[in-house]
């Protein structure tokens, strides 16, 4: 009972540079943002960064873990909700991503996508949670994708698992150009096409 | 006359810097990319890159024309070649690209992508010039997408502009992928679905 104290201060102050962190990776970037400035939006001394984290590398591979758990709750959120089709709660999901992005000024885009850009090719630590991650993410379009194929609402042939790829990695070039465009019509043009796959005239 | 020798120089400090940018800004990342390295890697005096160059933003700006310069030698090698139908040619485009990449090994993907996800929010001169170029390159899609439906060999009647972003958007998202995957699928199944949207069974 005499370390509880400590240790519930330290897994608090673990949770606050993760969110920290988060927040500045996101904002901008991975190479951008020093430990030392994590420290500092976390409020807490730079020295206990590496009382947690082995390394800067180490302590990004579970930002991102963070990220998509929190995208996770979203995506719940819209793919639990059987009250709706398949294909309409996957309409539900670009519907509320495309508001969400209008209403923050089209900035930011995806954490997983931009870290993957930064660090993909030099850090495999980060690299392999960010393919499992997306490889999850995928994992509940296909869920919808092949519940709208049994039902008959979905008119594609190709395999759940394939088209749900192309659609998320075609929906994170949309977003990626969104930034670039300053304007969500990206975002808008990449949903009716993916629905002009499932749903042809 | 006198000036002649100095200024010839000059524009070879000055291309050998560009050069040298673009090589680093690809393999390692706009943040991760200093101006010394940059100087180092052109073999000139580090101070010598801000007579030339007013801030790196600036010169980044001028990196990414020179990049899309060179990537329009490889759009026009395949999309003059008028000996090929119209989607024959898109589809040698993505074929050519998806060997590069492989014989690279996955990795760097496109730099003005990177570019984009790096300095998109906060470096206006760089997205103008990103988008300008992004829109260039897809108009080079456009055009043969626009030929292909008067030809009747693409059955989508969709807009060709707005079908030309889709596609590139989505490529873009794929070759992001593809560096996670550290493979071309993403490549070939993106070929693939886009090549169902423009002839469906």
């Amino acid at each position: 009972m005499a370390n509880r104290g400590p240790n519930k201060r330290g897994v608090e102050t673990r949770g606050k540079l993760l969110v920290a962190g988060m927040a500045e990776f996101h904002a901008r970037g991975f190479s951008a943002t020093g430990v030392d400035v994590i420290a500092k939006t976390a409020e807490v001394p730079k020295g206990s960064f590496y009382n947690f984290f082995e390394s800067k590398n180490a302590f990004a591979a579970e930002v991102v873990d963070l990220y998509f758990e929190r995208h996770q709750v979203k995506l719940r959120q819209c793919f639990e909700d059987k009250s709706q089709s398949a294909l309409s709660r996957l309409r539900n999901y670009f519907e509320e991503r495309i508001e969400f992005f209008r209403s923050i000024g089209c900035v930011r885009g995806c954490m997983m996508a931009n870290l993957s850009i930064e660090t993909a090719d030099h850090v495999d630590v980060m690299r392999l949670r960010l393919a499992e991650n997306f490889n999850s993410w995928s994992g509940v379009f296909a869920d919808a994708l092949r519940e709208a194929r049994h039902t008959g609402e979905s008119k594609s042939t190709a395999n759940p698992e394939v088209l749900a790829d192309f659609i998320l990695n075609s929906w994170e070039g949309a977003i990626l150009r969104m930034r670039v465009e300053q304007s969500v019509k990206p975002l808008e043009d990449a949903k009716a096409f993916i629905f002009g796959i499932l749903m042809p005239n």
